[in-house]
């Protein structure tokens, strides 16, 4: 009996997650040019401003044995207070004049414990989270672990398409699975990994289209604005949650992970009333608490007037990596026919397509070839539900956030020699 | 239609934990002496090390920006050396010469991350844990929310009794469900709540009689060890893991929650060989790695040799707490006639049962009474697994680590008198 028959379900169905088969090959060939890991830039991680924090809170010893000491399931209120103004300024006149709550925020150690959270409390096994087509892979994978089955909607270069959402759910009940549909997640800014916004003329019908397919209010909207402050052009939609007017739909989550520091790992949702006490107290059973020193930090952070600025020099560091990926793509890429993306405005990813031919995963002739030519790629196919369409097999993420401009140059010089050799073939 | 019942099965058995409960009356009654909750002192935070080690991390921007990145599921190295190190040094020759490799430990945010974790990995929803009688209500909660049945094996002043295990063990292999006991959890040193600490006689028998009833290996040992450091007196018997000469059989949690900040936010394991990657890849699914800031500065504390004088602070500290719980015992309980308690040699509990008339429950008479004379407890009855066995009702658990030894006494005064008044009812 091998060791994987002894333990749960569950476990089982964690083994051979895409990100770990990634981190697998990132260790085996440290010497490539990653353009797979969706990390942000090491050299941006802002040491000055969490180190005036940290003394903030040092100065102080009561305040310091405060932040050395557990914290609630709920997270620091000061925090919680400092992120919800956040949000209301970040969304202005769509969101005024809704009734929001500081209960309704609850810290958590990243989004990623937020997201877990959420599906483990409104799904079973064998309920159904529709995702737009690609999405996030990682929660792809977070959806397998817990047996909860991911059903992709059509997306285009405006992001979900509220009329697929409407015929998807619609056929759902035709065969009588609509009550098993438990959620919609969709990154709402700067998807990763197609970087594509949710046009502000389509939050208010898919918002619509989930309520009016949603017996009593049991199908939610996990909006993921991971990506919201790394906008290098373009306008700032107000969140899918203020088209949510009763409040009881959309679950936003949002993280400092990519706005200032994943080794923090502090990230915070705003849910819907009635999931606040259920949240909590799954919450209480699995972490007893976020970690509540980085809580204080963080909270610091906001209250110096820490965060802004610096978003502002990330900003100005991932624009001109942007451009040198979109430079670098325009003049090794575009001569080949077939190969397309669209320049994001924000956000960590390009998204390609290749010519049809071409399978991009990872026992895939293009894969190797990259490989050889020293290049890391996160193939496309990572990043579909798999029904009731079939996974896209000529697509790749790249990503620009960790590698050095020069070095996204010479990248997309390999992955471009390597898809040339695999033409040839 | 009510949220709950919309929500998953887990979420409906995370509701109602007792320690909701608790919290939810210690903030509905701020004036009471609270010796019912089991945080650490609040005076003795280690504001200065933890300045040190923030300090030692920050002083190089490249080690501050790595500790700001992301990390791996598995944990900081230096830090999984730095406790594997401690670990030997703490069980000395009965651990030499067993093959220990730094693979084998895993960081989590606090042992309760790890905790949930190895119950999700080990069990599913009907399987059974089997506890000592009694144990640590959190994790009898944790239990109840993944759908596992927790079952009581009787403990007396040396611990876990292995007769009784064995009996336990031949009990369920003739009710044929023996295929479905996945562990075993102690809390190996001053045990929560009882303080009970296993004899070192025991930890091998304990050991031997799961290997003996598991069939390939499919019984594990949970030992908990969060209490080891907090021992003021008697001696520190090499951990249940050192008893374990095949490795197979015990998974050790250890945390620094209680020997330096719970809101540092660090735990760790020393796991099997065959449970390191099914851990690590349900982690990764959970959290995407702990807080990487708080394990750099918890591997600064340790490097700089920070951690032995504080541990030997907190020691003194607590040493005079307990005396002062003893000596309030002895002078108010100790003449009411049927009331029993066992000085602990470490921990934060002292653990007291009352004459069999007294129920000690939430809803009941003395609880009432406790609060009229302004003390809180933990009614001892939460930590019964209620099977096979049913909860004793007549038990408490006193914490004295928060409290001042002034209030510790008025407090014990108070419990005193609201027993006498419910014998005298």
């Amino acid at each position: 009996m091998s060791t994987l028959d002894s333990l749960s379900r569950r476990a089982a169905l964690a083994a051979g997650q895409p990100i770990s088969e990634l981190m697998r090959q990132a260790l085996a060939h440290p010497e490539l040019i990653s353009l797979a890991a969706g990390f942000v830039d090491q050299a941006t991680l802002p040491v000055e401003a969490t180190r005036a924090a940290f003394d903030e809170v040092f100065h102080d010893p009561r305040w310091a044995q405060a932040a050395l000491q557990y914290g609630t399931p709920a997270g620091h209120l000061p925090l919680r207070e400092a992120v919800l103004a956040a949000l209301v300024e970040n969304d202005g006149a769509a969101i005024a004049g809704q009734h929001l709550s500081v209960e309704q925020v609850l810290v958590t150690a990243g989004s990623n414990e937020l997201l877990h959270l959420l599906v483990d409390t409104l799904c079973d096994p064998g309920d159904i989270v529709l995702v737009p087509e690609p999405t996030y892979f990682v929660f792809l994978g977070m959806l397998r672990n817990l047996g909860v089955r991911a059903i992709g909607v059509t997306a285009d270069e405006q992001g979900l398409v509220p009329e697929a959402l409407d015929e998807e759910l619609a056929r759902l009940a035709g065969t009588g699975e609509l009550a098993r549909v438990k959620a919609l997640y969709v990154v709402s800014y700067f998807d990763n990994p197609s970087s594509v916004t949710l046009s502000e003329e389509r939050r208010g019908p898919v918002v619509e289209t989930i309520k009016r397919h949603s017996r009593h209010g049991t199908i939610r909207i996990i909006e993921d604005a991971a990506y919201r402050e790394l906008r290098y052009g373009g306008p700032n939609p107000p969140s899918m949650r203020s088209f949510d007017a009763e409040g009881d739909t959309v679950v936003l989550t949002e993280t400092f992970s990519k706005s200032f520091s994943p080794g923090i790992r502090v990230g915070w949702g705003f849910l819907p009333r009635d999931l606040v006490e259920p949240l909590s107290d799954q919450k209480g059973n699995i972490d007893f608490g976020s970690p509540n020193l980085s809580q204080h930090v963080m909270a610091a952070v906001m209250d110096k007037g820490l965060l802004r600025p610096h978003v502002e020099k990330l900003r100005d560091n991932y624009r001109k990596k942007l451009a040198a990926t979109l430079a670098a793509c325009e003049e090794h890429l575009r001569p080949i026919p077939g190969v397309h993306w669209s320049p994001p405005r924000g956000g960590l990813y390009v998204w390609l397509t290749l010519p049809d031919e071409i399978a991009t995963g990872p026992g895939g002739t293009l894969f190797e070839h990259a490989v050889e030519e020293g290049v890391l790629y996160v193939p496309g196919e990572y990043s579909y539900a798999g029904q009731p369409h079939e996974a896209r097999t000529n697509t790749i993420r790249m990503s620009f956030g960790v590698q050095s401009v020069e070095r996204i140059r010479r990248g997309v010089e390999g992955l471009t020699r390597a898809i040339r050799r695999t033409l040839e073939q």
